[in-house]
């Protein structure tokens, strides 16, 4: 078999329409924890990454609220945090359906730091909108006091906060940890890595890092560390069984097995939402380029008959 | 050289009588990271664990400002969420501390729990503070709205919440790492582990773990640490430069060099702070029966000296 590295995402976090209580997550998180480990009893070798936008969101409002009595921490360092809080929800759910499924493994959460270049244009356009939605008149107070970049959303009518979204360039723990795993370590951890897409960090002409406010696509990452890992298969769970041209048009085609050549030119005809299905076929594709064989996207319910190329959509090579 | 398990405590990670912002921890383990890097230049094998009792302080207070708005999380989450936190920081300044002292390494944070029992009488004799002070009213309601344990302190004239403190029986992830590593691991990474004593959990009885809001000595699972990955010296960091016997008495004295057994007379005489020193000491001498070769209780700046057996309390076996 093979080496999978499973990016989560949106549901397989958090339930949508719940009310975002940790209860809620760890049944969520167990769920799919128990998809992932059916993957480790057919004789994969796992790795996990996953996203972390509506944990920053609650991090960014909790410091709104208190920082009348509490200063704010930076938008790098609640990065951090979410990789404690959802490393340790991972941990503790994937360990228990290891242990149930009779394939017990130490599931290993690290924390994760993401090269970024200060000369990458996503810092002169900020375009990643995070956080709460803002009136007018409060937008115009924090874009002179904090010096945020604000962006008006018509469709919802109000003002948030944008943050650059630059490119992954490098996982800074990455390269000492390959270096020093033995051969064969998938039959004993399941590494968790570079949640949210890994904390960015600009490196200075010293050598050393320093953190940014800003976002990095985790599917974007992902390809990165399938790379860095050795990973054979890239599963991006979201909430759709697969990805579809003509999405909800009355021509809409779901995907099933698609060559890398075809899906490129799905995606330059613009047939997946940018903030949503693009940025994960364009991970995939990524991926593949950088030697992987087979990426798939597909939600938790499908994820095990994917895996045996039933459903979801699976990109291959050309 | 040997291998060396550092426990940051107290002002290695917050400068005393400071606002709590970012920039000040930011300098604060800087300057103890520059130190720590002396330790790797001169040969050592690092391995570092930290606390987290006034950053636990922050996000509980900051989920009960915000809690009419979101869901307030419980203790272990907000304890993994520290480990996030502080274990970015120590990757951040430690990574550039040594890169500045030409001996880089990969400075690898984990998200790490630690297994307690449900028997442990701590359990039932909840006696560990955490959080703000309150009022009569508020510790009554509290008590009854959220089960919460309140005890009176009567030196500040309020009401604190109180939490178990139990023992720390094994470090969940401990096992599965060490069996990994290579040998002679410590000459490319310097792990980041247990922060906060580890993030609390009691085994079932189908072998998965449950979460439980408590806290764990960090100088307790620091001597579990060292067993498990072998360190022969165990230093607590904190904010004198060695234990005394006499403190503030007149007849005050520091201790340098001291054999197990003598120092154990002092424990049991009461010698040691119960919230401070005391526990320090019982560590030391915890990680001494385990087959430790030194422990070292100092601040950071008597460090470097400590190491060459110059300043500092160092507790040998006898």
């Amino acid at each position: 078999m093979g080496r999978v590295l499973v990016a989560l995402g949106g549901n397989a976090l958090q339930r949508a329409g719940g009310h975002g209580t940790w209860p809620e997550q760890v049944a969520q998180m167990r769920s799919t924890a128990a998809v992932l480990a059916t993957l480790v009893v057919d004789g994969e070798e796992l790795i996990i990454t996953h996203g972390n936008g509506p944990q920053v969101g609650t991090l960014l409002r909790q410091n709104e609220l208190a920082e009348r009595e509490l200063p704010r921490r930076p938008m790098d360092v609640l990065g951090a945090e979410t990789q404690g809080q959802i490393g340790y929800l991972i941990e503790q759910e994937l360990t228990a359906a290891l242990v149930r499924a009779k394939v017990p493994r130490t599931v290993l959460a690290l924390v994760s730091r993401t090269a970024v270049s200060r000369k990458d244009r996503a810092f002169k356009h900020p375009d990643k909108p995070v956080g709460r939605y803002y009136t007018e008149a409060e937008a115009r107070t924090l874009r002179k006091r904090e010096s945020w970049e604000m962006e008006y959303d018509g469709a919802r009518g109000g003002w948030r906060r944008v943050v650059p979204s630059p490119e992954p360039l490098r996982w800074i723990e990455g390269e000492g940890l390959r270096r020093l795993l033995p051969h064969g370590w998938g039959a004993h951890i399941v590494p968790v890595v570079t949640g949210g897409g890994g904390v960015p960090v600009i490196e200075t002409s010293q050598g050393t890092y320093e953190g940014v406010e800003a976002v990095i696509d985790k599917d974007r990452t992902a390809a990165l560390v399938a790379a860095t890992l050795g990973a054979d298969t890239l599963v991006i769970l979201t909430d759709v069984p697969a990805a579809a041209v003509g999405f909800r048009k009355p021509w809409e085609k779901w995907l099933g097995e698609v060559r890398a050549k075809e899906m490129e030119t799905y995606l330059q005809r613009g047939e997946f939402g940018e903030g949503s299905m693009g940025p994960k076929v364009e991970a995939s594709l990524r991926f593949l380029r950088t030697g992987g064989h087979r990426a798939i996207i597909t939600d938790p319910p499908s994820l095990a008959r994917a895996m045996r190329n039933e459903t979801g959509t699976r990109i291959v090579p050309d």
